[in-house]
């Protein structure tokens, strides 16, 4: 499988995916035709919107790009796609849409059969084994919290170290995944927005200018490098 | 119905339920013996342990008070009761638990029947419609996200003001609660740290210090002030 699962698509004062154009134009390599996973909705944009938006940075590096709404079935669309882009938003929606439409399954097949699938934010939360550890609200139930399960745990995006100071009453994201341990068994790799995680060739790695947060049940949380292989 | 729903049980720099004390000893009157649900298990802490905390509290003010998993079942536990008290922690363990143990359907009920219930934070987003607006990490998959429905509007505790000057690229609670509206009818109650809301007599009551934000869908938010009628 051959995976790109960032944390954002944005960094704070960039353009949308700017900071991630090399990277695309390397890992989809001659994948031209990408398909867009609208589903995840950021602040309820339309699909046609969102897909709008993300196409224009694609047409720009070479790609040709279509959103998943726009076919008349999951099958039609995987087949026309040669790799997967699922742009971020409300992970809860973004997981029921891909089940109610039927793309959970054929984009799984794909991607599972070789063709590239990138993801920020919410489309990363759905590369791990569930969406356990997103930070989104959960506006719509979905059938189940199961994900792809293409990578080996769960990823919590946006991952952010506790504030000093804070007076706020409120769970710390390590706090929350503690709790999230007590229940769950998985590691969580907290990404910081700046890194992605790449699966290729069955090697795992860290990019990006931070170091990745991993938490294991019951071990204390260890801080992973760039560049070296992640073995989770 | 009679229902105490706080934001928090802690207010910075206080200790647990400490500002809530005259608020208890009023809301609870003659009805001495009180179930705790420990079921939300924030930190992980073990249903013994979080009912002692809450007990430690409750028996100064003169109140008896049991945790719900000490009972053979939920009929037994309800039946014991004069009100209820449920804590804080993850939502989804707390509500898929209410399920799993029945205690759902029998705290509904003896609620509806005009028994006291109070609730901080987990304990006060189960009052609502449904836990759609929780802050909290789905750690389990509850059987459904409805919730007791007994205020008719959803909650949103420990709500936050946008941060001036983050760089953080995740979405503001603001953000969130408006992504709910694209996908919900319901109003949502942004409850800040310190504040609580009453039901009683028919009449729903905002107390505290702080203003809430009420969000409606297709509506700018508006900030309601306590001490008078909350009309949702």
């Amino acid at each position: 499988m051959k995976i790109l699962a960032a944390s954002t698509s944005t960094i704070y004062g960039q353009e949308y995916l700017a900071y991630l154009e090399d990277a695309i134009v390397d890992f989809f390599g001659n994948a031209r035709q990408i398909l867009f996973v609208p589903f995840a909705r950021p602040g309820g944009i339309s699909y046609e919107d969102y897909t709008a938006k993300a196409a224009a940075v694609f047409a720009r590096l070479g790609f040709s790009m279509r959103g998943g709404h726009a076919f008349a079935n999951a099958e039609d669309g995987v087949a026309w796609a040669d790799g997967f882009f699922t742009g971020g938003g409300n992970t809860f929606l973004l997981l029921k849409t891909l089940y109610d439409t039927g793309y959970f399954t054929a984009i799984d097949a794909a991607v599972r059969n070789g063709k590239p699938y990138m993801g920020t934010s919410a489309g990363t939360n759905v590369t791990g084994l569930t969406i356990g550890t997103t930070n989104d609200m959960p506006i719509v139930y979905p059938p189940s919290f199961n994900a792809f399960g293409w990578l080996p745990f769960n990823i919590n995006p946006h991952y952010l170290d506790p504030l000093t100071g804070s007076t706020h009453m409120g769970e710390t994201r390590e706090e929350r995944i503690h709790e999230f341990h007590v229940q769950n068994t998985q590691p969580v790799v907290g990404l910081r927005e700046g890194s992605w995680l790449m699966l290729q060739n069955d090697v795992l790695q860290l990019h990006g200018i931070h170091t990745a947060r991993v938490f294991q049940q019951n071990k204390l949380p260890e801080e992973k490098s760039p560049g070296k292989g992640l073995d989770l």
